[in-house]
């Protein structure tokens, strides 16, 4: 099978997928018999480009790393947008990994639909389009015959949707609690450590897990996007992430973090959605969790959820230490199972 | 879609799985479109029954837990024993959670390669065919287009081995690092709590954890068993139990577990399997490891996998207490997948 594939954004994310696309060009040819061409590249400021032979993809990532236009790559007439791209471009897939807004799950949203739209399976690492237009988005390929796959959007490339997808079957999630935010899961392990927040923060920013405005992780928006994609996903639910009851880390200081370890607990960013009749509760804030708790152990850039259901009691999904590949790599997972239809018979 | 199953062993698992096969008929129905009956039944000391038409799963049920035989649900001429079952019965499946002699496989093997043959697709619990044949199976399922699935063999239900199938694409698995046993892992938590061995090896066999004869869980040869599982069948390998470089936990004293606490540290009975050049080796043994490390506050009768591959760091599924049920739920997972065929384009 070939795949013409339409690359969005070509941030760390992006060409870190790249890079993968070049690396496991022969596995996927020899294991899943899949060869993939990139007809079409999305940057945020490196131009536009398509080829309907293929891009040079080397070329591409060696280009925008020496800050350069793709613009020597386009073949035939120019292209100016994004959605004009998505729709001329010949292609089967559209690989999203754009910038997003959290507050309107923009502009992303809109590239997932004018994509589905015009035909294209779509593979997005954005958690907007899913936590603000799941049920919309997820008819439109249903009623299509497209794959539309988004494991990158919570714990990176951590097969977490896919196991709810082909694990988790025939069964009610009654729980489901996640450690889900990098950022503040970070700053809280350093103020264990005694390193006071502002400080912590800044460590955070110069690893390049905060961005430069942090507001959106400390303040807890991020992870109750999160919360919400796999509260909408997995337990049936249709909240918003303003549904989510929301407190942020900003209030906990060294001697918090150090007195619950003093009494066996670690505090932690806690995602919860809860099964509550027929609704689902989502919330997000600082708790307290025994050291026993699978989610106590999980550190630094780690991430974690549990799911409680009427058929498993718990079952954690702990991920180590996470880098753009990681991410990269859940859609990579993606594309490889929307090539052999597991969108079909979901 | 309809699917006629045949059911060996009605031991606590077997009987769990038509106990999950009533309550999920109408999710089954609902969510998959399908529908199953069961046309035989063999157990190890009520007898055998088969009926086309479908047996009655309540009534089997009842007539077991009265310790009674189910002569009276057969239908046709008389049926001694299980491979003759497995021939005659008309199915599309077998379920297979018979008692399983550790050190050589049978006679669950055997019975899995006559269902193969027979054209029936395979679910099985049983650990022995995939560590003594998986690939003999796996390439007879495969010519014949059957599925052969066995997620309950290692962490009961858990998805470890639907995660290798659809989560773990296109990646090098370099390490698998396992707490895989529950005997031992009971007793060891024991350990640290002040409990002597003998008591906590009767404490485990109060509970139902550990069988009259603890000698294949204490000596690491259940672990053993499924560290041969997860290598095979995910990273490749062609080892036997025997292979594997094997420790067990009669030696580990109170003294020694309180001591490693003490230091920040839990004795764990690691199962190992490390890819060494074109070789993969596999280990069982008792170690230290630091609190921070996922596998070590995997306590009692909990379990747990980390893998490492060249696109994760390191992903880790924790499975809490579990059950029959938790073990059958894997099995129904297998079915549903199977009908649904994922086995195929695997």
């Amino acid at each position: 099978m070939h795949m013409r594939a339409v690359m969005l954004g070509f941030g760390h994310v992006g060409r870190a997928l790249a890079r993968l696309l070049l690396r496991k060009a022969e596995v996927l040819r020899t294991d899943y018999d899949l060869t993939v061409t990139v007809t079409g590249l999305a940057t945020h400021s490196h131009g536009l480009a398509i080829n309907p032979e293929g891009l040079d993809l080397a070329g591409a990532l060696a280009l925008v790393e020496r800050g350069e236009r793709l613009d020597a790559l386009h073949v035939g007439s120019p292209v100016t947008d994004t959605l004009s791209l998505i729709e001329r471009c010949p292609a089967d897939l559209v690989l999203e990994a754009t910038w997003l807004n959290p507050h309107t799950g923009q502009p992303a949203t809109d590239y997932v639909r004018a994509a589905l739209q015009a035909g294209r399976h779509v593979v997005t690492a954005n958690k907007g389009p899913v936590a603000f237009a799941y049920r919309e988005l997820q008819a439109l390929a249903a009623e299509r015959g497209l794959g539309f796959f988004f494991e990158s959007t919570v714990m990176d490339g951590a097969p977490v949707l896919s196991v709810g997808r082909e694990g988790l079957l025939a069964t009610t999630i009654q729980r489901i609690r996640g450690i889900l935010n990098s950022t503040t899961n970070f700053i809280l392990t350093r103020l264990e450590e005694g390193t006071p927040f502002a400080e912590a923060l800044a460590e955070a920013q110069a690893i390049g897990v905060a961005e430069a405005d942090p507001t959106t992780d400390l303040e807890g928006w991020d992870a109750a996007v999160k919360i919400v994609v796999l509260a909408n996903v997995l337990m049936g639910a249709d909240l918003r992430p303003a549904d989510v009851e929301r407190t942020g880390i900003t209030g906990v200081t060294v001697a918090d973090a150090q007195q619950a370890i003093q009494a066996g607990e670690r505090i932690k960013l806690l995602c919860e959605a809860v099964r509550d009749g027929a609704q689902v509760r989502a919330s997000v804030r600082p708790v307290r969790l025994p050291f026993a708790d699978p989610l106590c152990q999980v550190s630094r850039t780690s991430s974690a959820v549990t799911f409680q259901t009427d058929t498993l009691h718990e079952l954690t999904i702990v991920e180590g230490d996470t880098d753009p590949t990681t991410t990269a790599y859940g859609m990579l997972v993606d594309l490889i199972n929307i090539a052999r239809g597991r969108h079909r018979l979901a």
